[in-house]
């Protein structure tokens, strides 16, 4: 296989001679028909308003040719070490289809583990909501807490808010979150729940995890201020590797095991996710959730480019990143289910692709994975769109919306209800974005060529929040192949955990970092 | 008043010509000690980890002098016009300080009018939490749900969930905030609270915010579905403009008011934040909160620069933006109570700042307000930190601290609490981000020179967080001036409301967008 820097490849030299494209002239009917593509469960990504032409996507495929983007998804799906700088096969899609060949490590077939992990998950929450498996005062389990970080938190937080409104009173059971080492994360959870009917799922790989052991011990303590009855371990699941410490452990009433194939920020579709969702909402959404997500894998082995919707959103997204020179990318979601789906993105995309040197080791010429951020329409058209709109940098939008809402409950007001005039809204964003309004009062005036792209279907449901996960777990992938870089590991986060340690043990000698360590009351 | 632009001034041409410093090499000790000034109620900035040297800093003294930072802040507490694009004063900082000479518009003075309102919220909450006033079904009001979008939400709810644990059992009622279009926003609030023991605040300046008017009508709609007894007008009160449609109605048990010279964004201290907070948490918490923003108000008028937090945190983010090309800023609370503190920055900054004109109508040729976004550490260290540390561009960090949780809730394990923990992580970013730390594997280099500042105090409390806030209003502020724009406008929104009037009234013949609508069910 090719492995080449982006600077390297003739397509991206190419691409540096094209003149750059104005939406604002060309966004017509007729390029909101064409560029198009549908990833998968019917959600369909449409970049009329990006900035390119089909002079720069023939280029754009071109470059996705040269660097081989499927045939390394089909690398990566084919069990080779594709996360070389851990010498780690790269497995989360697994999770949720079948790899090209079978893959075996250490004679376990290692599909047939992700399912039969899920299976046992599937198993334990019946016993749960059918009340065979009860807490330690006898009382029916109907909250479910997920201690766990990073992602082992964002992500199936983000997926349990986004599903609890769309599956509403069919959800067997409540869940929420702690993940923050500050204590006030976890008083703010646990004060509000009843414990004698609460299940914990302690998530860790390593199982040596500082924030998510110590928020254990927190909530093992409150257990047992509240009720000297309680009894932790019979309250307690955890979600961890087969050889970390916490496995077959007597402290919990059951394990399920996720392996070091899968990155936390792509563990949502695996235990660390099928946990907690499958307690809150059953079995079948759970399955939903991942047949959503296989879709979108399914259409990202397209080797038509123009076909494979996460591979040209990675493409235009890295010639605006590497071209253009836009450093920053806006996820706006309308759909107030989504609300936190912007800060998973934001470490899936931040955490892959923040990184200065090559799957080799050598230092990149270039720009490598943007900044993310991003709120929930129409909140944040009342917040940060007026810099969006008027500010003194481009910002690439990536706008998510839904014919249906999730609820039924809306209401017509002047003829048209709440759904109607979000999408009212969104569509106005896209053309504002774009086409921009002279005005002669300059205070006033919208110069427009402001690019956006658009994914939308018919409604929330789990399998189109799984087949959104995928396509941008997916399209962070491609651009990682783009950029030539490994985004499967996080070497940026361990000089902190280090020097962290160092000051808890007293070991630092630094005196800078001790007289700011005495400001903060250590 | 002298008004120019940045690429006028002398000493931003004398700024371009010095040399960048490296922290890596400068952080010492006697840097945290000197690089310290005290903004509000004893919370202090440290700058010592930011790219400045004592003749970096010189000169921004020197531009700050240049530009009149302090005597416009001293035109603003003036009552002079201060937002000329609309032609208003700027008098937030009236909710909570005396202006310097008397502030008479339309023969009323106007610090006494917000005060009067604040007077009357105060008066009105204390007969909601004695139950002297009950709801329609004489059920004593124990909820509060605040209807607004942008600043009306924003930031009275960062305000709400950071007060919400400081307060703890204290607290009178509990809030809740609905803004989102989006039906399935209000839904997931109204389905959790009894609507007869639950007051609604409807905040909305002129009246007219299409998103809130909808979303009062969803409330009264549930209401009635609920219990056909329930009389929704003896459940809502109004904030809003004396002279708005919502003023001195009969749908209303009583209204309270604000006026146009207090923007949405800078609203938390008016009664657009007054009446929510001082119906949750009383009296005395708002006016301690009051008094906080007060404080650093007073410092913001130091003349002084290196006695002026606000003004040299101002300086040195102008200097990173223009000079270093530092686009992005992120803010990195280390207190979970803060974690929507980022959300409402992100609209006090990026609507205030990000403008591509000056406050004359002419356009600029440098760069104005950054992209702010944040999340509470450890959480945003196990997430987006990857990027900070090792991605491709510099971000410049703004840490905020505790030495104190606001619970007394923790836990000593292995020798220290939470918090220490916390605060453990929150010194070792900042000097690993500093520092940085070399390594033979370049995957596992750091190259450290990432800047970062620190604003800390003893614990988070109502006082604590008005002087955070009013810090950052008035970093805000300075910026603006430095750039010579308006920073109380925000044209930039227009854009899109008369566009989305256009498709909800089928007036649209842009046949782009209305393919668009249609994909979108319209």
């Amino acid at each position: 296989m090719k492995y080449q820097n982006l600077d390297q490849a003739q397509s991206f030299k190419d691409l540096n001679k094209t003149t750059p494209v104005n939406i604002k002239e060309e966004l017509t009917e007729e390029r909101v028909k064409k560029y198009e593509i549908e990833t998968g469960s019917s959600i369909k990504f449409n970049y009329a308003a990006l900035p390119v032409n089909d002079i720069i996507l023939k280029r754009l495929v071109g470059l996705g040719t040269e660097q081989a983007l499927v045939e390394k998804f089909r690398l990566i799906l084919s069990g080779e070490t594709m996360n070389p700088g851990e010498g780690r096969k790269v497995l989360h899609h697994l999770t949720r289809m079948d790899p090209l060949t079978p893959v075996i490590f250490e004679n376990n077939n290692i599909r047939n583990f992700y399912m039969e992990q899920q299976e046992r998950i599937n198993i334990f929450a019946g016993k749960i909501h059918s009340g065979q498996i009860k807490g330690s005062t006898d009382k029916k389990f109907d909250t479910v807490i997920q201690i766990g970080i990073g992602g082992s938190d964002l992500g199936p937080r983000a997926m349990y808010i986004a599903l609890k409104e769309a599956v509403g009173k069919k959800a067997m059971m409540t869940a929420d979150f702690i993940s923050n080492v500050d204590p006030d994360d976890a008083a703010s959870v646990l004060v509000k729940v009843n414990l004698e009917s609460t299940l914990f799922i302690l998530v860790s790989k390593s199982g040596t995890t500082q924030e998510t052991l110590a928020n254990r011990d927190l909530a093992i303590k409150w257990m047992k201020n509240k009720n000297p009855n309680l009894i932790p371990e019979k309250h307690m699941i955890a979600v961890t590797s087969a050889t970390s410490p916490l496995a077959n452990s007597d402290s919990f009433l059951d394990s399920f095991y996720i392996d070091d194939f899968i990155g936390g920020r792509y563990s949502s579709t695996s235990a660390v996710g099928g946990a907690v969702l499958t307690l809150a909402f059953g079995k079948e959404v759970f399955r939903e959730f991942l047949e959503g997500a296989a879709s979108s894998d399914k259409n990202a082995l397209n080797k038509n480019i123009n076909e494979n919707a996460a591979l040209m959103d990675a493409l235009i997204g890295c010639y605006m990143r590497n071209i253009l020179d836009y450093r920053v990318s806006a996820v706006l979601p309308y759909s107030q289910g989504m609300s936190r789906f912007p800060a998973h993105l934001q470490q899936l995309d931040m955490e892959s692709n923040g990184k200065s040197v090559n799957r080799h080791g050598d230092s990149l010429d270039y720009q490598t994975g943007p900044v993310i951020f991003g709120e929930p329409g129409t909140n944040g058209q009342h917040s940060f769109y007026q810099l969006l709109h008027q500010g003194t940098d481009i910002i690439p939008l990536q706008f998510i919306g839904f014919k249906e809402s999730q609820q039924d409950v809306d209401l017509e007001i002047d003829g048209t209800t709440n759904q109607t005039k979000l999408n009212a809204n969104l569509t106005a964003q896209i053309i504002a974005f774009a086409k921009g309004s002279p005005n002669p009062d300059s205070n006033k005036n919208f110069n427009g060529s402001r690019p956006s792209s658009l994914l939308y279907g018919e409604r929330l449901t789990p399998e189109t929040l799984g087949a959104l996960l995928s396509h941008f777990e997916n399209k962070v992938m491609f651009q990682g192949f783009v950029w030539n870089i490994n985004s499967f590991d996080q070497e940026g986060v361990q000089l902190g955990k280090k020097l962290t340690n160092q000051i808890l043990s007293g070991e630092s000698n630094d005196k800078a970092l001790n007289l700011i360590a005495g400001k903060l009351g250590i």
